[in-house]
């Protein structure tokens, strides 16, 4: 089982964990996990993705299998054994302070921030990276697809177009914490406790000799609730098909087609037959655009499935999360580390954010500061949510974790919650943060110059 | 555990298959696997993942408390226990054809074809679709940084943006399948015996007081093949020191600037220094665009480590493989079954693609034909892989596999090679295939008009 291993990293952090340990390099460095910029068409990202980070660092380890892979790996063959009995009994005891997920972050604002010895911290990067990076690109997506809904329920359909099983549930997960009210896939149903739908394919319609008898068969074997799909041939005769069945179901779908035009048709015909309470859902490659589109023209729509675009979205299919040193210690000497090349510079230091709401509530402005830092009114986001190795929050329910992200939402103005514009919500630093920037600047000027 | 859980599929295939179960429909059913249209930027998908899927079919199984799941789930309340003692003793006895992964393929060509009692075939829908997409969607990117990079080392650096570790391992694996050699992910460089390689980030640099410490500590560390990273602070300077040091690195990493001139600089002063076999290597969210960008301008660079691009490409971040019943059978009964409905439709029959070549021996047209017919001349792309629930064919090693591939992509004429320009590559269906769609059309006629 491999689904803790400390090799579930780039082999970098592997050689540079040996260089740190064979050069006797054992101060405690801090690094955080944070995007430069936005991803297109996003206003703010939605942090997720933390308590798989966690069950990370608690659990990560070495068997003997791996050490030797990387005993007999040709890079390592310099590396004393002393590296790899540490491998073999490596543990992660690290200081961790994070964002509780569902929370709404901005450029710069660190969802993440990690102090342990430099080679722990090291080897965990790509991990975290990727935990985080994943889940929050999902829930981001989720949250814009949820606002353009305006209420009507969207269900996770991403299980078919997710990277693997595995990958699959983390975006059933993702998805409720952005919004979503349940998920197409079973087993995130039985892991997570998320309500699981599901409908009936055009293959079980084709399968049969007709609709007739693929709707009454499948009433037959669920009686209540079920969701008959209508679009296999034409959308106007299965409709009246089960309206001639006389045999209510739970709901119809829709997956292609002129959907405003044809729910408009279907609701008439179902209300028309007395049957007001029957839900019409709709799905079919939709996305935030597509469902504020078919809102707008007035699509008699209760429910939405969201496959493709919430799990791999073509707008933004990735948060680039980086990882960076803002702190080094060595021989007990503090240093703060900071990037000033071009497009790719940080801030030094231990950083917390800040978040300003004005008189009514809503969220103003943010301020990144350092972790000592006590600015008036703002609240701090970051948490501490590990020390020395051992969690310190419990784990939050799912549904927890929505109503922080909709609670937040909530209070967010509304020019940063319109999916079809960019707005940027103001961030600073704070002016300790910034003269520190300065003086690492200062004594860093010398590698810089050519 | 997991990995191999019946669970792991939509819901809805659970409710079809109780709904089969419970009307005793018991006949088999034939499904195919293919994209309707390639993803933008597309001249062809490379077909991956086909190891991963032919390992579920034969592990697939519902735990008990899997099967309890669903017993207590509120769908499945009017199920009788028989359908919870059939999945108890699940498993998947069908026999399935696909192509051999490295394969190319084209739009409507089954990546996969699979013959199973109907219930079986339909719970499976769900893991195949997204096995073979998200590799595919990988190998096929793969594919195209690997041509843009005209022989130049590709290697796959995409762990840290992976959905979750077990999605990096697969992102690993279709990365070479495409053409790449060698991964920065060590738990793939153990499970798939890929080849991993390892530079420095900025943070090792950073940590050390100034990069002479930096590098000659990681020289201590790492004296043989060590790639030292150049652009923290200033790549002049860097490459200055490092030469000043007098102890010659393995190769010197670029991760940001500009690579073509910092690339040729720091050739020319390597050389000068008497070290040209230090090898020269980039990396910084690099694609195939910007791979051919700077190798027309003349980079002076030997290998490029993808990351993004790879495993979440911006440009096509998922395949649309779908799921199609292609037949089914019914106390003895053989039906034909295909789809109309406008931009969804499909043909019927269980088929095979052949694939014809010139006499320049470049693959010329693909007919999608019947599997009995035999046309002349043309190579049969699918394969027996798995007879019964058992597999007929050995795993191939991921070397093969590449070979396939860019074997393969040599017999392509160059026009669909091209990165930067789309081209139709001719894919016919046989005249006995558009006969079998029409009589199926007239078939369900009654049911698609008004």
């Amino acid at each position: 089982m491999t689904e803790y291993s400390g090799l579930l990293t780039d082999l970098y952090e592997l050689t540079m964990a040996a260089g740190y340990f064979q050069t006797r390099f054992d101060g405690s460095a801090t690094f955080e996990l944070f995007v430069r910029h936005l991803p297109p068409h996003r206003n703010f990202i939605v942090a997720a993705g933390l308590e798989q980070a966690l069950e990370y660092l608690e659990h990560v380890r070495f068997s003997p299998d791996e050490v030797d892979y990387l005993r007999r790996h040709r890079s390592f063959r310099h590396i004393h054994e002393e590296f790899f009995e540490y491998l073999a009994r490596f543990r992660f005891t690290g200081d961790v302070w994070a964002m509780p997920e569902g929370t709404l972050a901005f450029p710069g604002e660190p969802l993440m921030r990690i102090t342990a010895p430099v080679i722990e911290a090291q080897i965990m990067e790509t991990y975290l990276l990727a935990t985080l990076s994943y889940q929050t690109m999902v829930a981001s997506k989720a949250a814009r697809i949820v606002m353009a809904a305006q209420g009507r329920q969207i269900v996770d359909f991403s299980a078919r177009r997710s990277h693997g099983g595995p990958a699959s549930l983390l975006s059933a997960r993702a998805a409720q914490i952005g919004g979503c009210r349940g998920t197409s896939n079973t087993l995130a149903g039985e892991v997570f406790g998320i309500e699981t739908y599901g409908t009936q394919a055009h293959s079980w319609v084709m399968a049969h000799p007709d609709e007739a008898e693929a709707f009454s068969h499948f009433l037959d074997a669920f009686p209540e609730g079920s969701v008959l799909l209508v679009d296999t041939y034409n959308v106007h005769n299965a409709v009246k098909t089960i309206i001639r069945l006389n045999r209510k179901p739970g709901g119809i779908r829709l997956d292609s087609g002129d959907l405003t035009a044809d729910s408009r048709w279907a609701r008439r015909a179902l209300d028309r037959a007395g049957w007001k309470d029957v839900r019409i859902f709709a799905s079919g490659d939709m996305d935030e655009y597509k469902i504020a589109q078919v809102i707008r023209d007035g699509a008699a729509i209760d429910s939405f499935g969201v496959g493709t675009a919430l799990g791999t979205p073509g707008d933004a299919p990735h948060v680039n999360l980086i990882y960076k040193l803002a702190e080094i210690e060595r021989e007990g000497k503090v240093r703060q580390a900071a990037k000033f090349t071009r497009a790719k510079a940080t801030y030094p230091g231990r950083k917390q954010v800040f978040r300003y709401s004005n008189a009514r509530g809503e969220f103003a402005a943010d301020k990144i500061a350092l972790e000592d830092e006590r600015p008036n009114g703002g609240e701090p986001l970051l948490i501490e949510v590990m020390r020395g190795g051992q969690r310190v929050a419990e784990p939050e329910s799912i549904n927890a974790l929505r109503d922080r992200c909709m609670a937040s939402l909530d209070r967010l103005p509304k020019r940063f919650r319109q999916t079809h514009r960019q707005a940027v919500y103001p961030v600073r630093y704070s002016e300790r943060l910034t003269a520190m920037r300065e003086k690492v600047r200062q004594r860093i000027r010398r590698f810089a110059v050519k």
